[in-house]
């Protein structure tokens, strides 16, 4: 049976030597949470993870959720392990204390969410929908329907659940046939189906707060007209108890590729009361709210899948004895050497664990710039994190989900014949994995956005959030013998994404097919440059503690070797990137559509 | 549910037109292979494949294989199919005639073991095993074992198995424990554990005839030491009539990921009767016979689960109604323009496409060289096509699988979240095609076999086989401007794997390591140049017959677009891969293997 450790001591280099969360401390929130209290979250939910949520990953996969009747049952001890995680606080972790949380920096469930996912990425979807649906209302919803939704969905007693998709509408959510009709008492009646709702029905908690786009009717056409409602699956009375059931109920679950820990239903609303959530005709926005927290949480899922992954596939490499050395035995003694022995293997492990390492560091950044854009003093400052935010959220949602598919896919082939059979659990990481790249928009629709949406916006301002630290840190580090091996193809990839950037602006602007015909690969690029950043920070602070002396020295060494691989096996992949985009969308639009 | 047609066209243009098949009729074999003739097998073949095996692929991996007792039933349908299968004689295509079979060329088995494959790869691989072991026993076995076994296995009335792992040993059988034990009468008896073995047990055929390596006590040690035996499941009266069942039985049957059609048995042998195939100790010998015929195989199972996961995409893609074209309204009559007018879909659908139709080439090309290695008149003909397939072989098997794989994966990404529901069927490719990648040697093992074996075997030689032609071509199309856009790139990175090669062939002379470091990426160059390599000589005839103004000229058009897109989306992956490669093994090696 696979095995999970959270990797602690990575997030503490992180959080206290590359991003130095202590220098934030005059930043709301960053106050209490001092290196020691941080420690000990990542100690004791990583020890709570491994050893409570971990070992159901597999029985989630195998026993699935079983719909009867209306009625989901999610497998064994899926109940049990829940509310063991609501009662240790872990689910209100962020949450403003108003409504019960515990107010610590939104980073610190970014940490929280990539080792639940590691741990058990169907289980963690259900306090993740809960926080998403939270976030929705914490910004749009009225006072009254904070102070009565959100104290019971910080303890975890209630879950939430996001309803966007349609049998007939997923990206083009313009098409949805949904409809909201006014009543007299001020709420609405929501007539519809919606599918693929993860965690839409559930027997984990007493209540269900969905969270439910539909159109007014008589409101614009399209997107415009899309309104956002709360729809309780009980009716909640105004001391915050629970009332009648309302008309929503769970048609049936899909069976799916993978994440069977996971309810994935058939919502049908029959006339099931609503209540507006913000102004009328402008639930997309709220929706962007929940969406964009949830693109971020899923690019992490991503890596999170990498990361166990990894963890197993480096344990069997470790001690699988086969065959010999070609460099000559390693363990003459023992009738086989293990497979770690062999460079391919090391490759595929460091070709994963480069990966792992470089998002862990992205996730963690942009986690920061999360809690800066929403509660540093100076709203320069404010704005700067939140335009960061926004350029990277494709990058990190297309990127990490795609290199963490992919490295689950490598780790598994770590394994060989066995990675194939279902009970070590290998190809289960490759079909959880294989979800991300989905969900929360699929990650065309994620480079479209970086190409199409975010590019442009403010002439560039977003870029220029990025780019100009970037090429700051460049310049101050260039000169640096010991930063050289980062520095030089850090400094070549960039220029090409520059290049790219230039090449895609002229070109997108004489035919907006062009864009499209380049974003996946300048996603891409994007993404590996940025990773290649994270990777030179770090080899900037590995490098100053062996200077110093620090301890273990072994962790900063391995640090720099990790490092290295990623620059010399995921870095050229920009130039190449560049060369495909480059030759542009002719040859692909001109073929007929019946030709395909 | 997923539909198939076989991609027949494709066939007659690559055997009539790209590589004259015709032009064989002086070689045994191939006088009776009429276009005429092939055209019919195609088309009845292509017909019978996608209306009575394609159907029970979903049913095959919904309903899997069923373990009892011993025994295995195989999934409805599957038997009486195989009858049917049996009945039209598809099965002896090409084996001798003078066991029954219809003796056309190996090419034409190439191409059917596409076609079965996407049908229905579960399926495909019951008679792939039979004539595996068919073509073990033709080539190593006695007049008699010939006489016995081979016309059932012809006919399809017994099936075959290949019986080489055991669990502590795959990849290195040099440690194999099973043995075989001499008796008076010149059989032998053999006892051990073999796992992963496909189609070890079912309820399709009379009789399996089991190939099962073996040492024979007080032998060479190691992998010198491994004879091959025939262990028939009913022992064989001299008369061809079924005697006792012998002492081999199914212990258990795999839980996988996927080819849930196919029965994954550990097989267990308490002292079963066995004949030596052979001569004693050369085990490996007669083996690598059947593994490089299946490595082929396999490559193409690659291939097929790419071609059939694209149909079925392309199909989604033209007729899924969602959003608009960024560059403008495409249907303005319909509430959505199909997915097919985006520039990211079509660039998944052409990456596939452009892969499998160059790769589709490589397979007849190697599948036609297989042919003349076997019967040309010339020994120094046969001798050049031995030393070109040994040396395609590792690269047929490595990149057909790992391309056909992502190839899978993209065209689950075209239907979004539908693609992960397993109604769509898009999801079982991806989770089929994923044992491609694994069996038959693990791609991690092609690649040294292609960097260690093939490269320095006979001083290059087989490595002319392959460069001299190419560089022939490249030079004979040069100045031709209509072949520019294919030429160019194929030179390029013609040069670069050329340079690889040097690279590897200097470094891996310091230290072995290097080549096990630069093996992954450099098989990927050799495979996509090949492709390449294809794509031109398929342009070269595609740009010829539309200058004598063959119809439909549509075909030739579109055959000449999707070769365009290989070549600006595929070939530029050649110079990234170098550059990685290049790097060196350096800093994979240098970290302690407990660090990993």
């Amino acid at each position: 049976m696979p095995t999970y450790t959270a990797p602690t001591d990575d997030y503490k280099f992180l959080l206290h030597q590359v991003f130095n969360l202590q220098n934030q401390a005059n930043v709301p929130g960053f106050e209490e949470a001092t290196p020691d209290l941080i420690d000990a979250i990542l100690d004791e939910g990583g020890k709570f993870l491994s050893e409570v949520i971990a070992p159901l990953n597999q029985v989630g996969d195998r026993e699935g959720c079983v719909w009867k009747d209306g009625e989901v049952t999610t497998p064994p001890g899926f109940k049990q392990a829940y509310d063991q995680y609501c009662e240790s606080g872990w689910n209100g972790l962020t949450a403003d204390p108003e409504y019960g949380g515990q107010g610590l920096p939104h980073v610190l469930g970014t940490v929280f969410s990539e080792m639940i996912s590691s741990a058990n990425l169907s289980f963690g979807m259900y306090p993740g929908l809960t926080h998403g649906a939270y976030e929705a209302i914490v910004r749009h919803g009225s006072e009254e329907q904070k102070k009565l939704y959100l104290p019971k969905m910080v303890s975890g007693e209630w879950t939430g659940t996001m309803n966007l998709t349609e049998p007939h509408c997923g990206t083009d959510l313009g098409l949805m046939r949904t409809k909201a009709e006014p009543q007299e008492d001020g709420t609405y009646r929501i007539t519809g189906t919606k599918i693929f709702i993860s965690a839409g029905e559930h027997d984990m908690s007493r209540n269900i707060i969905h969270l439910v786009l539909a159109k007014i009717p008589g409101g614009p056409e399209g997107i415009k007209g899309v309104s956002l409602f709360i729809v309780p699956k009980f009716l909640v009375n105004e001391d915050g108890s629970l009332g009648e059931r309302n008309a929503v109920s769970c048609g049936s679950i899909e069976e799916k590729m993978g994440i069977h820990g996971n309810s994935t239903c058939v919502m049908n609303y029959d006339g099931a009361v609503g209540y507006l959530v913000g102004q009328k005709h402008k639930g997309m926005r709220a929706m962007f709210t929940m969406m964009n927290a949830a693109r971020l949480g899923v690019g992490i899922q991503g890596l999170s899948q990498a990361e166990v992954a990894y963890q197993n596939a480096a344990a069997y490499a470790r001690e699988r004895l086969q065959g010999r050395s070609i460099s000559g035995a390693k363990n003459p003694d023992l009738p086989a050497d293990p497979i770690i022995v062999h460079p391919d293997v090391r490759r595929m492990l460091l070709t994963i664990r480069s990966f792992t390492e470089g998002a862990r560091a992205l996730a963690t950044w942009i986690g920061i710039q999360i809690d800066l854009a929403e509660k540093h003093p100076d709203p320069q400052v404010r704005k700067e994190c939140e335009d960061l935010v926004a350029l990277v959220t494709p990058v990190v949602k297309g990127f990490l989900t795609d290199a963490g598919f992919e490295s689950t896919v490598m780790a598994m082939q770590v394994l060989g014949g066995h990675g194939y059979i279902r009970e070590h659990g290998m190809e289960q990481f490759v079909r959880d994995a294989r979800i991300t790249q989905i969900y929360e928009g699929a990650n065309g629709i994620q480079a479209l956005d970086l190409v199409g949406r975010k590019l442009p916006q403010g002439f560039g301002r977003l870029l220029r959030r990025f780019f100009h630290p970037l090429l700051d840190f460049i310049q101050e580090n260039m000169s640096d013998p010991a930063m050289k091996d980062f520095i030089m193809p850090l400094a070549k990839g960039t220029a090409k994404l520059q290049q790219a950037t230039a090449h895609l602006a002229e070109a997108g602007m004489k035919n907006p097919d062009e864009m499209g015909a380049a974003s996946a690969e300048y996603l891409r690029m994007f993404g590996i440059v940025t990773l290649g950043y994270m990777w030179a920070r770090m080899a900037k602070v590995a490098n100053e503690r062996l200077a110093e002396g620090a301890e273990p020295r072994s962790y900063y060494e391995n640090k720099l070797l990790v490092g290295r691989f990623y620059m010399q096996r995921w870095m050229p992949d920009v130039s190449s990137l560049f060369v495909k985009m480059a030759a542009g969308g002719k040859v692909m639009m001109s073929m007929d559509q019946d030709a395909f």
